[in-house]
C-alpha cells in the first residue's frame, strides 16, 4: 500500500519559490547540481522534518530537472513521501545494506545517483562545512571528472529572509517560548529539583500557546548557581536553593521554526551587581532594537548594544545574537561588530544578550525579533525583568 | 572569580582508564596526537556534556601529555572546567572572534594548539567520519608536514563496552524509558492532541523513575495512522482517532546515557495482520535474546530473529538493532546479518525490531539489553504487548 501525502506546512508555491532562489545561486556559481546534505536545508527546501540525519541523506537539485530528488534510507522514504511536496518518484531510497556498513554508505547512493543522472562530469556543489570529510573524499574519488564547488551556506543565506508564512510560524513559536518562560517563573522554587521544574516547562512547550501546540522540543539551558557563568548546560541533577540565581534559555517550536528567549531568575533578593548588570542590559537591548531597520547592519545593532552597556561599566565578549529560524540558530549572520550584513525585512534574529562576566557569574536576557519595513518587531514578550522568586 | 568543580558523574580513575584505552589504540596506529571532535566521544573521555557542539570544539590527546586538552569556545570554557575531571589549565578557550567568522573558526585554534604543542609534523588522528570536510582541508593545509590518520571510530569502539558504572546509569535510564512508555499508555486516547500526550510523556521522562531524574530528553518518535510506515517523525499536529494505531519510540536519559524502548498502541481492536506481526516479532525477540552470550556475534542475533519471523511469514528489511549508550545510537555495531562483531560482556544494544512492512503500515517493538557473562540482561521492562486503548 502507498502512503498518503500528509498536510503540508507550506503550499507548493512556497517551496518552488525557495527552489528557484537556489537555482539562481547555482547559475551564478556555474554548477549544474547542488547536493544539499545539511538537514535544516533539506527541511527548508522540501518540508522533510523526520529526524533521520544520523545516517546519510541528500537533496539533489539539478538544472536539468524542475524538481529536486530526495535520497533517503529505505526506512525513511515513506516519511519523505508523506511530509514533502515532492512527487513520489522524486523520493529515492537506498537499501538498508548501506547502513552500519564500513565499506559503503548512503553517500555512495548519492554518488550513484549523480552518475546515473549524467552529472558526474559537471559542476557539483557540496556543503563542505557540514559534509563529513570522509564523505567528501568519497565524492572526489568516485566522481573524478566533476568540478566541486563549496556551497556550504548557499541555502542558509536564502533561509535568512523569511516569507510571511514563515513569520507566522515564528510568531506562534515565540508565544510558546513565552509560555514556557512564564511557567518557569511559577515552578522555580527553593527545594524543587531542577528536573521537576523542567518537566513542567517541557509540558508547557508541548501543550503550546493560543491553541497552537509545540511540534518539537528545542534544547533547554538551565544554568543555576554556581553555574551562572556557563551557558550550554541542560540542567543539573540537583535542587534549587535559597539565594541561588538561575539563567534560563529555551525555545518554542512550530514545524521546526524556533523562537528563543532568555531570562534570569533570582531565588531571593538579587545582588547589587546583578541588578546593575540587568539595568545595563535592558538599556542595551532597547538601544540595539532602536537601531534595527532595513539598511542598517548587524554591526550597527551590536555597536548600539556594546556602547550602551559600556556606559554602564560593563562589556560583553560574545556576539549579541544571530539569525534564527529552522532548528534555532542560522550560521550566516551574527549581531556582532564587524558583521556588515545589511538587515532586510523579515530577517529574524535572536538578540542574545547572555553575558558571562566571570567564570562563576553570568546573566541572561534575550528576545527574538524580526526586521520590519521600518524597525524591529519583537516576537517574544515576557517581562524584561529579573524574575524574583 | 573561578568556577568550582561540579559533582562528577564518574570518578577520575574511570576517565583515566578510558584515556589509557585510547592511548593504546593511538600507539597501534603510530600517531602521537588524536583530535577528538565528535561530541559524544569528548563527553565519554572527559564528562563534558554541554550542548556546544554547534561550534567547533576538540579534545586533543597527546602521547607527550598525561592528560588531554579540551579546546572550547570562550563562553563554554567555564562549563568545561565545572563538568570535567580535567585540570583547569587543560581547558583551553578560543576567542569569540572565531565564531560567526567566515575566515577563521575554532578549528584554527585547534590547529594552532597542535603547532604550539610541537605536534604539527607528527602522526595526527582525525575523526574524518564526523569532522566537516572544510575543517579537514584546513588541517591539511595548515599542517602540511603532519601525517593524518582517519580515526573515526577509534573512541566509539572503546565506548561500546561499558563499565559497571556506566551499566548502572543505563539501568536508571531504562527505568525512565519504561515510565515514559507506561505514561503513554495512560494518555493516548481518541480525541487527545498528540502534542498533549507528548507533554505528559516528556514530563514523566524528566521526573524520572526510582528517585532518579531524567537529565536530558532524547528524540521521541510518535508515528500514528496513517504514518505507521514511517519511523523518525516526532509527532503530528493532530489528534488521535478511534481505529488508529500509534508506534512510539522513546528513550530515558541519565547523564547522557540513553536506553530506548518501542511499543505499538492500538486505539480499538488491532487488525489480524497487526496481531500476527506482533506474535511473530515477540517470538523473534525471544529467539534473538536467546542467542546472546559472549562469543556469539551480532550476526547470530540477527539470524535468530530473521529466521523466526520468516517462519511466521514475515521479514524485516532493516537491521535488528545497534549499540546504544551516550546519546542513543553508537555507530560501530549493528545487529544484522553479516556483522561479525563478537559480543562481549557489558556491550549494550537497542534490539530494535521496528518493522515497516508497507509504506503505510509498520509495527514497533524493542528492548535495550546488555550482554552478561552468560546471556542477555534486558534493561527495559514494559509488557511485550500491543497496548490496546
Amino acid at each position: 500500500m502507498t502512503i498518503s501525502k500528509g498536510p503540508q506546512v507550506f503550499p507548493r508555491t512556497e517551496y518552488l519559490r525557495r527552489l528557484q532562489a537556489v537555482k539562481s545561486e547555482m547559475a551564478k556559481r556555474e554548477i549544474e547540481a547542488l547536493v544539499v546534505t545539511f538537514d535544516r536545508n533539506i527541511n527548508y527546501l522540501t518540508g522533510y522534518t523526520a529526524r533521520s540525519a544520523y545516517v546519510p541523506q541528500a537533496l539533489v537539485i539539478s538544472n536539468h530537472d524542475e524538481e529536486p530528488s530526495l535520497i533517503l534510507r529505505l526506512m525513511d522514504a515513506p516519511a519523505g513521501i508523506h511530509l514533502t511536496y515532492l512527487e513520489r518518484n522524486k523520493v529515492i531510497s537506498y537499501p538498508e545494506a548501506l547502513v552500519g556498513n564500513p565499506e559503503k554508505d548512503g553517500y555512495d547512493a548519492v554518488i550513484d545517483f549523480l552518475r546515473e543522472a549524467n552529472l558526474s562530469n559537471r559542476g557539483v556543489g557540496l556543503e563542505m562545512g557540514q559534509l563529513p570529510a570522509r564523505a567528501a573524499e568519497n565524492f572526489k574519488k568516485r566522481l573524478p571528472d566533476a568540478r566541486f564547488v563549496d556551497c556550504t551556506h548557499v541555502v542558509t543565506w536564502i533561509r535568512a529572509i523569511k516569507s510571511e508564512l514563515e513569520i507566522a510560524l515564528m510568531k506562534e513559536a515565540a508565544a510558546i517560548a513565552d509560555a514556557g518562560m512564564m511557567r518557569a517563573a511559577q515552578v522555580i522554587r527553593p527545594g524543587v529539583h531542577e528536573a521537576d521544574a523542567i518537566a513542567e516547562i517541557l509540558s508547557t512547550l508541548a501543550h503550546g500557546a493560543n491553541g497552537k501546540h509545540g511540534t518539537g522540543i528545542a534544547n533547554i539551558y538551565m544554568c543555576s548557581s554556581p553555574r551562572t557563568g556557563t551557558c550550554h548546560i541542560t540542567w543539573s541533577d540537583d535542587v534549587f536553593r535559597q539565594g541561588s540565581q538561575v539563567n534560563l534559555e529555551l525555545g518554542g517550536v512550530r514545524h521546526t521554526y524556533t523562537a528563543a528567549v532568555m531570562r534570569t531568575f533570582s531565588i531571593g533578593k538579587p545582588s547589587d551587581r546583578l541588578r546593575r548588570l540587568h539595568d545595563a542590559e535592558v538599556a542595551g537591548l532597547e538601544a540595539a532594537l532602536g537601531t534595527v531597520r532595513p539598511g542598517a547592519t548587524c554591526n550597527d545593532v551590536a555597536q548600539a548594544f556594546n556602547q550602551t552597556i559600556e556606559k554602564h561599566g560593563f562589556q560583553k565578549d560574545s556576539r549579541c545574537g544571530y539569525g534564527i529560524g529552522i532548528d534555532w540558530n542560522e550560521a550566516v549572520t551574527s549581531l556582532k561588530e564587524g558583521d556588515m550584513t545589511v538587515l532586510k525585512p523579515n530577517m529574524t534574529f535572536h538578540l542574545m544578550l547572555g553575558n558571562w562576566l566571570d567564570e562563576d557569574f553570568g546573566y541572561v536576557l534575550s528576545e527574538t525579533f524580526r526586521v520590519t519595513r521600518s524597525g524591529a518587531d519583537v516576537l517574544t514578550g515576557v517581562p524584561r525583568e529579573i524574575f524574583e522568586i
